[in-house]
C-alpha cells in the first residue's frame, strides 16, 4: 500500500477538507474580488470572529500555523524581548526557528512533564537578573490543546493569565487545536480563550476541517499598535485571493461546525482509547482529553502497525507513539486500527 | 455597486479560480494524505514541473509570490550578499521588506525607464568598490513579465544571464506572470526561462487561474546546497495539506492550461488596447505585450470609471493607470469597460 | 615606503589619537571599575553630553559608527518601517547592510547630486502608496557633514526637520563629522543638531581624535521607549570596560577640544584647497567646507601621487578622488602633498 | 565608599589595563595608519596568533566577547542551523539574544550541573527528528573556562570534538577565559584549543589585561568560506583604527604575558579559596581551577561584604556568589577581602 494513501492516525492535518468547507470555497468562486482582504467574504469572516470572540477582536487570517504564531508574536515583541514556552511547544520544536529568524526574539524553552506551563515554571525566569544582558521575558506562549495530550483546565489558563499580567507578561495561545480543547472543556471558543485573559490567539483551521488557514486574533488590539497589518504582509502571510481563506472560516464558525468537527475527532480518540487501553503490551501514557492518544509499545509492534497505518513515533527513546484522530476518522477506521494494534503486539 | 464585487481590471489576482483548477482541488479531497508534501499529488506536480523544465529541476511549492521570492533568494544569498533589482520590482515595492527582514540581505533598487534591467544598468554596481563595507552583489532579480508592462525579449534575458554568469551573479526570475510572457513570446515555459540561463524561478500560479500557490524552481539545485527545504519551512511557506497546492499545479501544467489561460488574458488586453488607443484623452503609455495596459488620462475621468470598475492608479503624479485582464475577463467585460472609459473622458 | 605608514589623506580615521585624549585614557587606568558603564568616568561623560546637548539627552556610547547608526535607528524603527537616506550615505554604502540584517528595516536610497536630502527628495516616497505592501517610511537619515563634501546649512537642516516632523518622520543625523560641520557653520554642537529639530544623533569621536568610540544621543528619549539599553547590548555595542570609551568623550567635550581638533582639520583642508585649486589638471569638484577636498585629475597622476600618499578614489569612472585632513595633519604635510600633486599632474 | 571605585571581585573585566598593554597602545600612537586592519600592527598581531595557533589560522579582531561569539558563529551557521550550548553559556544568558537577532539561528540551551557539555548531553538533540521542522544542530559552543567555575580537562574537550565531528558538528570554543584555563591545565593556548579539535575560537583579551578586544580564530578557515570578513563588518565589529586593538594583542601574545596575567589571576583565586574554605558559614560550591570562587553564605553576610567590595550574586535563590580575581588583584586585596568575609559571617 502506498505510504501516502494509507489511512492516517498521524495528524489531524492528514485529513481531507470537510465537505461544507469545500462547498464554501466553491461558492466563493464567483466573479472578481478585490485582493488582500478588501472583499465581502473577508468582511463576513471577520464578523463571525467578532460574534465568537467579541466586537473589539482584531482578526488577521494567515496561511499556516507557523505563520500565525510568528505573525502574532512579532506584532507584539521587540527583538530584545523573549517568549517563554514549554520545551514541547510547536513554536519551539516545529517551526524551524522561524520566530528567531523573522522576529529576532529568543524563545526560552521550559522543561515540563506534560507540555503545560504553570506560574512556578515561569517564576525562575523572572528572577534571572542579568539586566540588559538577557532578553526580557515579555510573553508566554501556551498551546491549547497541549502538544503532549491532555488539556489545560479553564482554571489553569485563568491562573496563568492572572499571574502573567501581574508580571507584565502577555499571554499568547497557540490554538491550533483550540476547538478540540473547548469541546473537551464544554466551553465556547471565547470562554476557553479571551474570557480567561488570553491576549492573543492563533486560531487553528487547518487541523479542524479546513484546506488551509489560521487566524491571529488580538483580543486587546492596542497591544500591537499598528503593527499587525504590516507584520502579516512582511511575514509573507497575506493572501492575495483572501476570499478563499475567508470563506472557509466563515463556514467553520457558522452552524457550530467548529464544534461538531472537533467533537467528532475527540470522540474517535476516546473510542480508540477504550479499544487499546486494555491491550496487554500497550500502555497509554497521557490523559486522553482531545484528539490524541499517546502510548508506549514494543518497537517491532510499531513497525508492524505502520505497514498498514501512518503515524509518528513521538519519542524514539521509549518509544512513545502519538495517534491522532480528526473530523473524518470513522468508527470503522478506529476499530480496524485497534484490531491491527492488538494483532501487532500479540505477534511480537 | 459594492466595491468588492465590481468587475475588476485591477489585478489578475482579482480573478476567480479557473473551473478545471477548482475541479482538481475537489478531486484531491479524498481520504487521508501525509502532510508537508509526502503525498502522490505533490509527486505528480513535481513530475509535471520536470516535464516542463527538465529533470534536474528542484521544485518547492509556496503559498504566495512574496513567499516564493523570499524563499528562492534566501536559499542562495548569504545575509551580506545583495540582490540587484529594478526599482519597480515587486521584490522592492510590494513585499514590505520581507527579504531584508527574513534574509538580512539588501535589495539594491536600480532606476529603469521600463522595469527591465540591462547589463549596462548593472555594471556600475560591480565597480562600486567599498570592499567589505558594502554588501556583495550576488544575484539579479528580473520580473518576466515586468511590472511596467512590456516583456523581456528572449535575447534580452539570454544576454543578461550571460553577462551575469560572467560576473559570478545568479539570475532569479520573478515569474509571477511568466506564463503571460511565454505566450507573448511564442515560447514554452522552459524556453522562456531555464533555456536562457535563468538560475532560479518563482513560477506564478495565483495570477493565472489558481486559488493560491507559487513554485520555486531551482534549475541548478547545487546552487542552494541543502538549504531549500529548511528555508521554505523557516519562511513559513510549507503547507501541511500540500496536496491542495500540488493538485492545482498538476492541473495548470497539464493539457496546456497555463498557456490557454495566459493567452486569453493577453488577448483581452490586446482587445482593450485596440478599443482605447484611439480614444482622445487616453494615452497608452507602454507597449502592450502581456495582460496589462498602462495609460494616462484625466484624473476626473479616472474617478468616474472607478465608480463602475476597480483598478489601480499606478503613478499618482501623472496620473497613470494600470488595467489588467485575466483568464476570466470576457470580451463583453472589455467592451463595456472601454465604453465606460470613452464616456468618462468625453464627459470631463 | 610601506603602504600603511605613508602619510595619509585617506580618511580622518587614519589619524592617531590626540595626545590629550590618550592622556585621559592613561589617567583612567587606575584601580577597578564596575563594568558596562556603572562607573564614574561614564557618569562624567554623560554629564558632559548633557552640558552640550541639554539635560534630557539620552546618551549611549558605542564602539564604532556603524554600531552607532544601527543602534540609534534600531531603537526607533520597527522592522516594517523604513529609513530614507541619500544614496551616498554611509548607512547605505559603507555598513555592509548591517541595518537590514540587524533591524530588518529597509534603507531607501535616494539619488542626490551632493549627498544632501531636501524635502522635495522625500515627498515622492510619502506619496508612493502601496499600503501594507511597502515598508512605511519612518525616519530620515542625514549625514552632517555629508559624505560628498560641503555641509548642510543650519537652515537646510531646520527646514528638513520641520518638514519631517509634519510628516511624522523622525530625523536621524549621522554626525560622524558633526564637529567639523559645526565649526564650519560657526555653531555649537547643539545649535547644529538638537536645536534644529534633529531627533537622534550619532556623534562621532573616532574621526575627531579619539582611539575609538561614538555616541548615540536621543534628544527625545521618549521616542525610543525603553529600547535603547537593550538594543545597544543586542547590537554588540556595549563595552565592558566602558571607562575607556567614556574618558575619551569626557576629554573631547571638555576645554573645547572637539572644536579645536575639527577647526584644525578644516583649516588644513582649506589650505590644501588653496594650494591645489589653481593647479592645471586638477579640478576641485565640490565645495570645501569641512575637512575633505574632492577633485578630478588624470588617472596616471593619481597613481603617481598614491605612491607617496595614501588616499581613496571615490568614483572610479571619472576618476574623482577624496582627500581628507584631520586633527594631526600639519601644514608641512599639506605643502608636501600639494607639491606632489603638482609634480604628478605636470609629469603626465 | 563610592560603588564604582570599591575594589572588585565582581569580574575580571573590572580590572584596569595591564601596564605593558597600555604601553603598547601608547607606542602605536605614532603617525597615520590605514584603517580597518591594513596596517603593520595588525599584521604583527596576526603573525603572533599564527605563532601560537598555527600558520593556517584565520584571525579576525573584534570589539567585545558578544561580538566575537556572534561573528564566529554567524560565519559558519546558516539561519536554519542551530547551536547547542549549556544553559549557562554566556552565549545563552548574557548576549541579549544577539545571535538570534543577527544570525537568525536558534541557540538550544542544555541543562548541565557544572556548565560543561558532554556527548551524552548532546545525543538526544541529534535523535530529535522533526525533519525540516526543527533547526538542524550544526555547532556546539563550549566555554573554556566554563561560566560555572572549574575547567574542561583536555581529554574532555578532545572527546567532545571527536564526537562532534563524527556527527558533522562544528565545535566553537568561547575562550573569553581560555588563558586562565590553559594555565590551569598546564597547556599552551594551542594545546588547549586547536590541538584538541576545536574548530573556531573566540579568544578573550578584555578579561586578561586588555582595554578591549577579542579575536575570532578559525582553525579550519575553509569552514567559513569567504564569509568572515563580511560578517565581521556587518556585525558592527570592524574597528577603523584597528592598530589599537592589534597592538594590544601583539603585546599580550608576546613574552608570555597572556600566561603571566592568567597565572596571577588563578593564583589569587587559589589564595582566596585557601583563606575562605575553612570559614564556618562559607561553603565553596565549585572546584576552583581558574580565577573564580563560587560559594554559598548567609544573605546578610553577603550584603555586609558588598558594602566594602563589589561582586555579583550568581544565584539569588541559594544565594550563591561568584568571586573573581584578575591580573591586578593583589595578595593584600585577597587577604583583606577574606578577612572581611570572615567578619561578615561571624557577625550575622
Amino acid at each position: 500500500m502506498e505510504a501516502s494513501t494509507r489511512r492516517s492516525f498521524g495528524s489531524d492535518n492528514n485529513a481531507p477538507v470537510a465537505p461544507e468547507i469545500l462547498q464554501a470555497i466553491v461558492d466563493a468562486n464567483e466573479g472578481d474580488a478585490v485582493g488582500y482582504g478588501d472583499d465581502p467574504w473577508t468582511a463576513r469572516a471577520v464578523a463571525r470572529f467578532k460574534e465568537h470572540f467579541g466586537n473589539s477582536t482584531g482578526v488577521y487570517l494567515t496561511f499556516n500555523g507557523t505563520g500565525a504564531n510568528v505573525a502574532a508574536l512579532s506584532s507584539l515583541l521587540r527583538p530584545w524581548e523573549a517568549v517563554l514556552a514549554p520545551a514541547s511547544a510547536h513554536l519551539q520544536t516545529d517551526e524551524c526557528g522561524a520566530l528567531e529568524r523573522f522576529a529576532g526574539s529568543k524563545v526560552i524553552p521550559i522543561a515540563t512533564s506534560d507540555g503545560k506551563l504553570r506560574p512556578s515554571d515561569i517564576e525562575p525566569y523572572l528572577l534571572a537578573g542579568h539586566g540588559v544582558h538577557f532578553p526580557q521575558p515579555r510573553a508566554i506562549s501556551i498551546s491549547q490543546a497541549p502538544e503532549f495530550g491532555g488539556v489545560y483546565e479553564l482554571d489553569e489558563v485563568r491562573t496563568l493569565c492572572t499571574f502573567a499580567h501581574a508580571e507584565n507578561l502577555i499571554v499568547h495561545m497557540d490554538g491550533a487545536r483550540l476547538s478540540n480543547a473547548a469541546v473537551a472543556l464544554g466551553a465556547t471558543l471565547c470562554e476557553a480563550s479571551a474570557d480567561l485573559g488570553v491576549d492573543i490567539l492563533s486560531f487553528g483551521g487547518t487541523k479542524n476541517g479546513l484546506m488551509l488557514g489560521e487566524a491571529v486574533c488580538f483580543f486587546k488590539p492596542e497591544l500591537s499598535g499598528d503593527s499587525a497589518p504590516y507584520v502579516r504582509k512582511q511575514s509573507m502571510q497575506l493572501a492575495s485571493k483572501m476570499r478563499y481563506l475567508a470563506a472557509q472560516f466563515d463556514a467553520l464558525l457558522s452552524e457550530n461546525r467548529w464544534s461538531r468537527y472537533a467533537a467528532h475527532a475527540n470522540a474517535m480518540a476516546q473510542l480508540l482509547y477504550q479499544r487499546v487501553k486494555d491491550i496487554p503490551g500497550v500502555r497509554v501514557t497521557r490523559s486522553v482529553r482531545c484528539n490524541a492518544v499517546f502510548a508506549t509499545l514494543d518497537r517491532r509492534a510499531i513497525e508492524a502497525i505502520q505497514r498498514e497505518f501512518f503515524f509518528y513515533v513521538f519519542d524514539e527513546a521509549l518509544p512513545e507513539v502519538r495517534w491522532m484522530t480528526h473530523w473524518a476518522t470513522t468508527e470503522q477506521d478506529v476499530e480496524e486500527f485497534a484490531a491491527c494494534i492488538g494483532r501487532a503486539v500479540t505477534e511480537q
